[in-house]
């Protein structure tokens, strides 16, 4: 891994399924390059929006290596690698260091529940002191409203206090702004706090955070990393407001499904629809109300591709 | 797979972990041959007791297929088989049914919440559908405090219509008695209920139940199975009452490394103790707690093994 520093729009990728449910490689490899030309600044392979946990590990470890291999640069990767299993997020995080990647984002182990700051910790020490690679930096990935397992501030001090180079930060999908806050009082220790959503953006900017990984940013690259680039300039309120409304709309119907919709309009490629069950696509009249509310906000259907047919 | 029907009590056996957290395979087989020497009719190996999401597929499958050659019947055995990848279900799911397990119980895809009925049921169709082996018997789990996702009776409903074969039953550890009794509106269509805790066995065979698939029958299957064979006889309240005192002493701290303690104890085998992050061994002040509480109930540790030293 890298010493460069990681920041700015993040895209957790969708990842491409033929209609079989099957992993499409080429068309998720062609999605990453066209973020990359687009407006994100990294990529987070394997997120939540990736429905990666609803792929195996040889899956996601056989499409990591072909990204890799097709010239997407992997000091621009940061696979997700948080699996329940601890053999599982070690073998993906070895993977992704080994490659180069520019760090990982790794859930806590999500099937038991109310599980303790010393189990989380053991859990966490294990993967890095088992990887035992000093290029590997570590992202935490705090997401209660899905894993229901959340990353507590005590385990933070406590891996940063043994893993000072190694821990590199959390992204977080609370939705709350006072726990991205609390993150922020590690951020003097070179602790990167990145907001799950794109709606934080201006504000988490503001206040000494890093960036953002956003599930909109696969279909809003340009629009965000415009609101990026600008946001110490005027009009960055506005530019923050006119995000949030495109957010309001997307979350309005079920996330993932949504941006899969809107990306095959936009690409002209109805397969981009497909997800993986448990995931189902937007039936005909949750799409056509997503559109019909998206352009009430002005969208720009350009952004998101060539543009609809 | 077998068409002899499945119940009474059963264990979701425990597995052995060595002090570096690696899967002991041998000691997970003795378990199982002492089980089944020792009170319960069957096994179900990869439940939530046995930390099985806590290990990789590949630790599950071959710690299968050192059972069934080291001559565990596999008419005896009920492999846990449900994971947030597709694929990884099918893979499990095939592997137990081309070994001639007598069924398999298979969690909902747990990663994302409030799944649609229609994307479980896609979720399920695909398994049962690409297993493609009338052997396969398939038992929902229906776990809502530690999945966070639970199995709707319309599920149940449309799976029973679309896969009557195959559709066997449902292991309800949600703890709730009222659910258990939803559940058996289906029981004339051959679909058996298990309730996940020893405390409902007496009253769930009552009401026309199959068995129990609990975790205390890792440490009492004899005591357990007295309770089911005599559960028309008299005193059988009085046993199932006793039942309920350890329960309720088990369920007073984290049960996986209660059970496990108990067991280091009884089989005196420290090793016994030790848990795969993030859970973690009980300390030694819970253990003491745990040890006396258990006293209290008269508990005869030589129903969990040879006794302690």
């Amino acid at each position: 891994m890298t010493a460069s520093k990681i920041g700015g729009v993040l895209a957790p990728v969708l990842t491409a399924f033929t209609n079989r449910a099957e992993l499409d490689v080429e068309r998720s490899l062609t999605h990453c390059q066209w973020l990359l030309q687009n407006g994100c600044d990294s990529l987070v392979v394997f997120g939540t929006t990736s429905e990666a946990n609803s792929c195996s590990v040889s899956e996601r470890s056989a499409l990591l290596e072909r990204l890799v291999a097709a010239g997407v640069h992997p000091e621009r990767l940061i696979p997700g690698t948080g699996c329940c299993s601890l053999k599982d997020t070690i073998e993906l995080t070895r993977q992704a260091v080994q490659l180069g990647c520019a760090g990982v984002l790794t859930l806590p182990p999500f099937y038991y529940k109310q599980i303790s700051v010393d189990g989380l910790f053991q859990y966490f020490s294990q993967v890095i002191d088992t990887v035992n690679d000093e290029r590997l930096r570590l992202y935490l990935y705090h997401i209660p409203p899905i894993s229901m397992v959340p990353i507590p501030l005590d385990l933070v001090e406590k891996l940063l206090d043994r893993f000072p180079e190694t821990l590199a930060g959390v992204k977080d999908s609370s939705g709350d702004w006072a726990s991205m806050q609390s993150f922020l009082q590690f951020a003097e220790k070179g602790f990167d706090v990145f907001s799950g959503s794109e709606e934080f953006l201006l504000p988490l900017l503001q206040a000494g955070g890093a960036g953002t990984i956003s599930a909109a940013a696969n279909v809003i690259p340009g629009i965000l990393q415009a609101l990026y680039q600008g946001w110490k300039q005027p009009g960055s309120e506005q530019r923050q407001t006119a995000v949030k409304k495109i957010s309001s709309v997307l979350r309005s119907k079920p996330l993932i499904p949504s941006l899969k919709a809107i990306l095959a309009k936009a690409r002209r490629d109805a397969r981009w629809k497909e997800c993986r069950p448990p995931l189902v696509a937007l039936n005909l009249k949750e799409e056509e109300d997503l559109f019909e509310a998206l352009d009430e906000t002005q969208f720009d259907w350009h952004t998101s591709g060539p543009g609809p047919a």
